[in-house]
């Protein structure tokens, strides 16, 4: 079994870095914030014994190697260590020093491995700049071209911010890794959303990832005066509420109780009191498992909107921000994860993933699967974000007996 | 009848005041550009021979007096000559100028009145500081205290914008006008709605003021991640969006067909893509000629939002920003009105005014009414606004015989 409080004092030494005075940790990938985090990591794996690379994508890997440990593809374990502007302290973090943890406990034990055992940091996972730059990186995603003239939210280029890590953005090709070098891929994360918790449950065995589309939805409709009578207007947030409102009460009928809508991000001009709004804006956020599921959505979503267009004389138009499909984890990954959780004789269920994490584009790469331990209340991404020690230490359990079972 | 080329030289020479590059015009309350159209104003009026007055709080008035008029109480019809940003060239202007070129018909025939005639114009209607302030003072609802640190948008107080004027602020209560020196108030007014245009129809025989009431509503839910699960959410968008829902539904059953909803004014946050609203609000503004109807809606509105706040664990504010009463104007001025418009055989219909008008302000103080004429496709506060010449000529006319039955 893992130490609990070794692994411990990794996460409050971590949670102090970007510490905000007002709470939550800011490390967005590139700062000298998570520079100084992933100084810690490195240290703690050389600590370790590990042999540390940093690839071209600024991903950091420690590998046990050498001695009693076979060749060939290794089994990689990890997560991110950026974080969002006033995240919590886990998201991330703890996959990785979870992992460390695993591998620091495989060489006390002196443990005999088929394979080696990689613990890894994949850079910008939040979306600084480029969301999962390095997982994309990693499997080969990602080129130059891509990323050369990207920029984080006040224009700050991540050429330039990797620059001053002594990263050279121009090679990031060269950080794809092989498939045939990787067995398996396993990543422990927080849940983020409150199913565990409220079920009472340590452990989540992640089977799939909800796929994600995501859209601009633009009303363009007529601004005129509040005072204007009620017929014949063409209010575009109106318009934009009886869309969602048709496209709400359709998806209630979609039989798929884990679809979920999040409008983010909503906007309306002139944005005045008194005026119709001529254009009204939002976000729309679809998450589901069931590959049909997101795609009769989005019709349903562009046949209500060039009724209502039709209908009103409005111009509505739908444009596609992200299409991620639902994504199925490797089977034996998953096998490995529920048995381990089994051995240990901890409650467990499987559950799917809402969020995007490192393992979903991995997973794509590569045979992956993921661990969830309870987020109390399901908080994430803010300073309130709490998972128990208890709940910890089950996770890094499940990873380290999963990480025997598929290396050992 | 009225001299229409000689008015038409007039609202071109206002429209040409404050005209932007980009099309509209920009005479906000006390600016140099509001300050050149009143100068404009006064000229016109001392070319007619007017007694010209302008008050404490910045009105204007020129005044048919003396020989063959009688004494005592006046009959008054007027508007405003400011506008807003990037408005129309008829709104406030025509009821101004209309009212002038009366003025200058009835002196011109040497018309024997019973009573004193005069134009108006009010300041600042358009609420660069304070909505009506040129009304709210004339009829004795504003003092000092009420202004004193009043200011524009960009900061700037109303105190020195008036100054700049020559205007003494802290002497505004001083516009009273004593109610039993005013026999009847007339304005005449573009309609800022479709329904003359669309019913082919020049004139309106305005007979009431909608009602309006304004909120804020204000959810605080829980802010979460959008891959959170859709059980548990408490999503402030989303509850913003049922409570909005909830609320047209009832409106539909309010069986008052001129009842508006206008939600001109939103936000939420953190307004990010990925993330469920922690916060959302909107404005809510409802009208109305119906008391009940708008005393019922707010009922409702409170209703339905303790209940979501109740079932969601959220909280939900609603606090009032403006509660107009719905006005019925003098009979006997509307009387006189449709009196006019019959004589002269122009097709006419009663008809409330959804937008708010000096006259509304007025007409809770002395007998008023207002004449309306068509607006293509109903558009004001914009560019595009647009009152064919014929329905000028028109509502002017009606305008006139309308004084002549009141002071003659």
């Amino acid at each position: 079994m893992i130490d609990i409080k070794r692994l411990w004092s990794d996460i409050e030494a971590v949670a102090a870095i970007g510490r905000r005075p007002e709470g939550g940790v800011s490390r967005g990938a590139f700062s000298p914030q998570e520079q100084q985090a992933r100084t810690y990591l490195v240290e703690r794996m050389r600590e370790c014994g590990l042999e540390v690379v940093t690839d071209a994508a600024g991903n950091i890997f420690g590998r046990l190697d050498g001695e009693g440990v076979g060749e060939g593809a290794a089994v990689i374990a990890g997560s991110h260590i950026d974080s969002v502007e006033g995240g919590g302290d886990y998201d991330g973090v703890l996959g990785v020093f979870g992992a460390l943890e695993c591998l620091r406990t495989l060489r006390d034990r002196k443990a005999r491995l088929r394979r080696p055992v990689e613990v890894a940091a994949f850079a910008d996972e939040e979306e600084r700049f480029y969301g999962f730059l390095g997982s994309y990186a990693f499997t080969g995603r990602l080129g130059y071209s891509e990323i050369a003239e990207v920029t984080d939210a006040d224009g700050v280029r991540l050429v330039d911010a990797m620059q001053a890590l002594g990263l050279d953005a121009s090679a990031i090709a060269g950080a794809r890794r092989p498939a045939e070098e990787i067995h398996a891929f396993v990543e422990l994360h927080i849940e983020q959303g409150p199913i565990l918790d409220r079920e009472g449950l340590s452990i989540g065995v992640v089977d799939r990832v909800k796929g994600n589309y995501r859209f601009n939805l633009r009303v363009e409709g007529r601004s005129d005066h509040a005072g204007a009578p009620p017929e014949g207007r063409c209010d575009a947030f109106m318009l934009l509420h009886r869309l969602i409102a048709r496209q709400l009460s359709r998806q209630a009928e979609s039989g798929d109780p884990e679809l979920s809508c999040t409008i983010g991000r909503v906007a309306v001009e002139p944005n005045i009191e008194t005026v119709q709004p001529g254009v009204a804006e939002c976000s729309f956020d679809l998450r589901s498992s069931v590959p049909e599921v997101l795609r009769d959505a989005q019709a349903e979503l562009e046949r209500a909107a060039e009724e209502l267009a039709e209908e009103h004389g409005a111009a509505i138009r739908i444009s596609s921000i992200l299409r991620e499909e639902p994504l199925q984890f490797d089977a034996a990954v998953v096998a490995a994860i529920d048995a381990a959780a089994g051995e240990l004789g901890y409650a467990r269920r499987f559950i799917a993933s809402g969020a995007g994490h490192d393992a979903q584009v991995i997973g794509r790469y590569v045979p992956a699967a993921m661990i969830f331990v309870s987020s109390v209340d399901g908080r994430s991404h803010c300073p309130e974000e709490l998972t128990r020690r208890e709940d910890i230490e089950r996770g890094v359990n499940v990873l380290y007996r999963t990480l025997v079972a598929l290396a050992g």
